[in-house]
């Protein structure tokens, strides 16, 4: 059996730091990533901060991920450090990349025509956008004007979108997804859930090792819920194959397995919708 | 002018590195701690692992935050592995603790007064939640079954909290906040919204240096929307202080300069509630 390729997210955000918002970017990539059979491993957090995110990115480099995928920080403001970070971890200069000019120049061309600025101008601040670490490629950005940025290093993919949650995720299907696909080859993820009442979570753990014992490439965690009247846990049962035939089966099997052992408890069970 | 602590918060849960969950634990404690007046500079989401969970805290340990708040991982269950990580980072045996044992037995004492559970037996796995890393103090769990845990290690308080969230924020209400007020004293985060609309935030980028520039305890920092027909943008206005009225000049005389730039600019602003 394939093991998925490992994939590690780091998001750069005061923001997220000062808990301003909530992370709803790592959320969806996480999904996503998984849903394409790739496992992730990490989620990193850090600020609008040059050594920290410098450091952050050398340290994740540096436990081998195949892919990176970093958001926010990326526009044109001083606290846009994301590039910059990145050229350092990896003793690189960020230059001017022709091709990220050439996008945001037809950005602002079009934000013209839009009557949505006046006239345009090359300023320090969108010529920034297209600083890039040598031998980084842009990726078109459909919805607003900082380019994503795609560069290899020592094997490991890095890919960079924006923090703006609808720019990031129009280039991550635009851009990503298809690399993403031919890195998981046939593997996907498959889940299911069931609601479990009337059995303590402490009396739920040897029946789910015993599960898990009898059925190796099933995961299966249980989630305390919070009730007032009566032990209540969610069983969340999952496993990553090339095969959906074997995948269901395996699903199966588990869900017969635990079913049965509830039962026995006296507790209940029921099919949860994902 | 003194800084504000250090935390790093670590959520251990393979639920959400799959994306089946939105970390709001990481959210909540990102806000309460930042509104307490220390600085959340790093969070760290990692599997239910337990070479990710022990390099993860080891790590953090290393860059010497005041504080590091772990989610998750405490329960009953084999994939419950949080003890078993920091006791592993900190190179310290997991021992019977006699508190935390009184704490669970008293828990389940009380399942069977209510009816939820038949009668009260101390099983391995219930057992589990009362073994601690030498050294550490349980805090009382006013919620669920297992109890918090505080251990001091190389002059960084390291503090255990439950994954669910009515659990994690009872003992953080209960049990954490009087250590962090002690930590913080009088210092507390001030902010301030603007909605600003009709200028790019390329064109933004110069009047926030120069504001910021002028005005060096204040943090200003654009989140641009996506909006249809024109650029839209909020604007953050940050600031942290002793003085609850030095604070409030600081982020008054900040909006006041940079609506007047704005305007001169021919955009609109209006302050955004928080």
């Amino acid at each position: 059996m394939s093991t998925p390729p490992k994939v590690e997210i780091i998001c750069i955000g005061n923001e997220l730091l000062i808990g301003k918002i909530l992370n709803t970017n790592a959320h969806w990539l996480a999904k996503r990533i998984t849903s394409l059979g790739l496992s992730v491993r990490r989620i990193t957090v850090v600020g609008d901060d040059l050594d920290e995110i410098a450091s952050a990115i050398k340290e994740t480099i540096q436990r081998k991920p195949s892919f990176i995928i970093t958001t926010g920080g990326l526009g044109p403001t001083f606290d846009d450090k994301t590039l910059e970070g990145v050229a350092r971890a990896i003793g690189r200069e960020l230059e001017e990349n022709k091709e990220a000019l050439e996008m945001i120049k037809r950005k602002y061309e079009q934000y013209v025509v839009e009557g949505r600025i006046e006239k345009f101008e090359m300023t320090q601040y969108r010529l920034k956008m297209a600083k890039l670490p040598r031998g980084a490629k842009p990726l078109p950005n459909p919805v607003g004007t900082a380019p994503g940025v795609l560069i290899e290093y020592e094997g490991v993919v890095m890919i960079m979108l924006p923090g703006v949650p609808q720019e990031m995720m129009a280039i991550f299907d635009e851009s990503i997804v298809p690399l993403l696909q031919r890195a998981a080859g046939n593997l996907t993820f498959y889940e299911a859930s069931l609601d479990v009442r009337g059995v303590p979570e402490s009396e739920l753990a040897p029946l789910i090792e015993h599960v898990m014992h009898d059925n190796p490439y099933v995961y299966i965690k249980s989630h305390p819920k919070i009730s007032e009247k009566t032990h209540h846990i969610e069983l969340h049962i999952s496993t990553t194959s090339d095969d959906p035939n074997v995948a269901k089966q395996r699903i199966e099997r588990a869900i017969m397995q635990i079913s049965n052992l509830i039962y026995e408890k006296g507790g209940k069970v029921k099919p949860l919708q994902i």
